[in-house]
């Protein structure tokens, strides 16, 4: 098989790169291919769902905010249902990591990210549940968790269905005549020389060299471009040929409780029009806690840093204990309605972690084009990712992302990298 | 066994970082463990033992002339033989990469270093060997080569003995007093939390994560800090911890050639006051030749970038056909004396590349410093890396380089990162 663009990955990175690419080339025959059996089923199911514009670098804060704007577009203004609320994030801090990011928070409110502050006597009476104080708790002393002093709320933040977004993405693809095949895993690029020889071995050291396309489990698909959006998969492609993905896979799980003795804490009023608990995070414990109105659900998601290892796995597990006998030692101190309550259901996903920067990358060789990197934000910058591909792709040095704000192409990529690092 | 500081590895960067630690802490105990039987003989060993000062980056090239200096001492004012020779380094340059890198030779010898270039009548002239104009050579063309249009040459370049420059290193070190133990692997890092709580699988998501030394083949070995700077191992002790090592193992071959066709090469007059080849670049083609005064014979390094995989080996080997059924189709036509000329000997290294600046990494976390990352510029490097390791142990702002001048320690971190990415 032979086409024009071959996307690798039906995640929402490929499926925003395809769908965007095919809008801006609808002469071209763009095919995605995708190893699972439907779109967004690899960490895009496995992901919180979350998006905030709560980012300290001006380019990455541009990319989550026009994908904000997109993903309200697509909410409220066509046919598409991502499940999509606007419920807000809400970070709770202790003094020292109130220490550190109120700097950051100060620079991101300049920037205009609308936040909004709460005192502990605040949130415990829009909160109810939330223990913001630990006099006389000799364990949470010892454990080294900290008063709650103050709730930073982000308000331009919210949470969507990501399975309901990669099957809208999917329909925008499908609609414009894009091709789509699942079942069908990228198993290697394809790298030739730009000057072919025909000898054995190409390309050779001396030799310019170029992708052509990718050997899948279909057979061979030439392309003149190929679009690896692979997600933590990518090293499985770039590895061999020797581009670095820029990105290490760590896991990350997620528990979900449907208990009576969350309903409180699911229905939190005072934070949105929705009368629901915004996407909440602990005091620097790498734990977050997302109500999920649809289900009348609690997830509880574990972001570790140190601790656990980078490695990629296939099917990742979630791991009980993660939950068990980790994170719920300080979530029951914060939250004692978690006491004894056990999760209905878990998962495991991986996030590609850009740890130099924690920017996205698109990046490119002759024939290639790879885009990855979010480092668990791809739900809230895969619009403008598609658009800079699309724009990489047709060799314009800015991409015009959705609501017309226009971001250089270059300042993503590997080679001539141009951004702030984020600091939130 | 406890110690105060632990270095892993005892390549050139770990035998820095040992010497300079001891130096300026020299009541701690430093111990110094290798899972090989002596000093440098991992990559050290394989590298080509070059050093430059041609770079772009100001803090880059920082490291080098500091570190050349530091090598220059050695070999001039103190009893160490180190095999250096300042021969120079040679680039041959056709136009598209001529082109493509004048403006970087313009900007580097604005910032002090010393080039001399040369018109190919002059490369023929000290270079009888030396093809530069493929006029009427079809197969030439058809490869793509280019003629060669200058010769840009490094006079503070030159290439040092790496095994002698390595016991030099173990010498200094021993000489204060360290302790190192060879035939010890590092197997695992040990993790723990800031303030432990004596609960089985600390650190919690919710503590602060410390190092506090390694499990080795010998047993465990506690330390108050870690020196991590086992090269491309690196990341077999930093993934499972979950720390990004920032560098991707990237194997390359080197092949040695001992035959009187190539002694007139090899004595090449008129570059240096030892009337032999500098370190010589052929153009755009990854290969690069090396006198080796003291054997008579001449190296030739092949470093590929895209079509050379990363991936980690424990004992890479080299691939005869890198030679002869690569790099030697391009070589033979610049050099037309190594024509049916077979190699006597062959090995591979690894380079740990750090593809996002190409410039090194000295980062910790509670407990650790990892330093990597110097992209196949180790040797030239080492000692400033040594010393920016000792500083960032004693908790200073800046580190003093040898000669004096200075580098702030997080400028070459990842989190605080302040470097131009080396275009060079």
């Amino acid at each position: 098989m032979n086409c024009d663009v071959l996307v690798i990955g039906a995640g929402v990175m490929g499926l925003s790169s395809a769908y965007h690419l095919k809008r801006l080339n609808p002469g071209k025959r763009v095919v995605l291919i995708e190893r699972l059996g439907g779109p967004g089923q690899g960490s895009t199911a496995k992901s919180g769902g979350g998006f905030r514009n709560l980012l300290t670098s001006g380019t990455n804060r541009l990319l989550s905010e026009a994908t904000i704007d997109w993903l309200n577009h697509l909410q409220w203004e066509t046919e598409h249902d991502i499940g999509l609320h606007n419920t807000s994030y809400l970070y709770l801090l202790g003094e020292s990591q109130h220490n550190r990011q109120k700097p950051l928070f100060k620079e991101m409110g300049e920037a205009g990210v609308e936040l909004k502050t709460y005192s502990p006597e605040e949130l415990k009476g829009l909160i109810p549940d939330l223990v913001t104080d630990f006099t006389g708790d000799e364990d949470a002393e010892m454990m080294g968790l900290e008063p709650i002093e103050v709730g930073v709320q982000g308000i331009r933040c919210g949470t969507v269905n990501t399975d309901a977004l990669a099957r809208c993405w999917e329909a925008l693809f499908l609609g414009l005549g894009g091709v789509v095949q699942y079942n069908t895993s990228a198993d290697r690029l394809i790298l030739g020389a730009e000057r072919e020889l025909g000898l054995p071995g190409e390309p050779f050291v001396w030799q310019g060299p170029v992708v052509k396309g990718a050997e899948t489990s279909r057979g061979e698909i030439t392309a003149e471009t190929t679009v690896v959006a692979a997600g933590v998969w990518s090293e499985t492609l770039l590895d061999p040929i020797g581009f670095d993905s820029m990105t290490r896979p760590k896991k990350r799980c997620m528990f979900v409780f449907n208990d009576p003795r969350l309903e409180r804490l699911l229905h939190a009023k005072g934070f949105n029009d929705e009368g629901i608990l915004p996407f909440t995070q602990l005091p620097d414990a790498g734990v977050y806690i997302k109500a999920d109105v649809s289900e009348g659900s609690i997830w509880v998601g574990v972001t570790e840093d140190l601790g656990r290892g980078y490695g990629l796995e296939d099917d990742p597990q979630p791991e009980l204990e993660t939950y068990t006998d980790n994170a719920y030692h300080a979530l029951v101190k914060y939250l004692p309605c978690f006491e004894g309550v056990r999760p209905v259901n878990m998962w495991a996903g991986q996030r590609a972690v850009n740890r130099f920067d924690k920017i996205p990358v698109v990046e490119g060789m002759p024939g290639l084009i790879y885009v990855g990197g979010a480092t668990g934000n791809g739900i809230m910058k895969c619009d403008s990712l598609g658009r800079i591909v699309a724009a990489h792709y047709a060799g314009e040095e800015e991409a015009e992302l959705y609501g017309g704000r226009r971001v250089r192409v270059s300042d993503i990529s590997v080679k001539d990298r141009r951004v702030e690092k984020e600091r939130f």
